[in-house]
């Protein structure tokens, strides 16, 4: 396999997440996702609960405000430490061997080595939306609300760290919109790309 | 073969172009680019020259300039007289069966359709730059500047005539940075889609 590290950046209910564990699942490869929570929370000290909240997700509504956040004598915020520590995470995780990382900035983490597949996977509101419906049991005005709120969130801490706009074509190998091509066909394109 | 139409949109030096060719090729079905140009010319009556210079690029360094370019008495400039007939043909064309086709806002014209493959091909400014030196003999400074303004007249046209940003992940089913991927692999890949 050409590409031992595959990262997949998720718009909100596009089935990224999904699509990641079946590529890892076909590829016969590691899959982090909640395994990088968990060890953040270990060597921070700060709660699962938390790390999940914060790691990945901006607390503020805009960049502006973000950037102003407590800070401690070093001048870094709570966030700050979450990244840093996420970071050191990931380049731990990608020495042990091949894999898939969903979110977390991966892709920004590891931008300078070759042996990467950065993936992006979206997809219509519409689509979206059904399937936060389906899969959270979400009323049409929740599951709206949840992907806006969520996909902000992931944006703004995106930036905010990479000094890159999320979601940009540039950013990514491959993009996919899983609703036009279809989520099995997603995985199944991956899978080629990642043989290299 | 699930999608019957795959349109290219491509920045310049990416090998969009020629990933377009090759993927009609191997698809065994038809391919337009200069067939688009030269039906126009027919349609119109301006020269081949004339509609490849102003078919796909804005003539004006700004969108703001572009939206107020000399109007007939419908209102319509020469520009937009060209887009239209160019939507008429592109419409006509798909008509005719599978095909794959380069340029000319096709994803947004045929964007209502559920048989197309709405493709976007792009690289970094360097592995752009070093196509371009090759394959039309530019000095580096010299191709450095054709990139970026043809990329800029491009994405003009694209904006003003669709309402949508040129090169925005949301516009299609799926982009390839074709430096990192490979052309050939960019080809093998959307011939896999192709099927559905």
């Amino acid at each position: 396999m050409r590409k031992r590290i595959i990262t997949i950046s998720r718009e909100f209910g596009s089935g990224g997440r999904y699509i990641g564990e079946k590529l890892a699942q076909q590829l016969g490869v590691a899959y982090y996702d909640k395994e990088i929570i968990a060890r953040v929370a270990e060597e921070t000290g700060f709660s699962k609960e938390f790390v999940e909240k914060k790691g990945e997700y901006s607390p503020q509504k805009s960049l502006f405000a973000y950037a102003f956040v407590g800070r401690d004598s070093q001048g870094m915020s709570i966030e700050d430490h979450l990244y840093a520590a996420q970071a050191k995470i990931i380049l731990d995780l990608v020495k042990k061997g091949p894999c898939v990382i969903v979110g977390r900035s991966a892709d920004y983490i590891l931008r300078d080595r070759t042996d990467c597949l950065h993936v992006f996977i979206h997809s219509s509101p519409e689509k979206k939306a059904e399937r936060i419906r389906t899969l959270y049991g979400k009323t049409e005005e929740e599951s709206i609300k949840l992907m806006k709120e969520t996909d902000k969130k992931r944006s703004i801490n995106y930036n905010y760290y990479t000094d890159q706009k999320w979601g940009a074509v540039r950013n990514y190998d491959v993009t996919l919109n899983s609703g036009t091509i279809g989520i099995d066909k997603c995985v199944e394109i991956l899978v080629e790309m990642a043989k290299g």
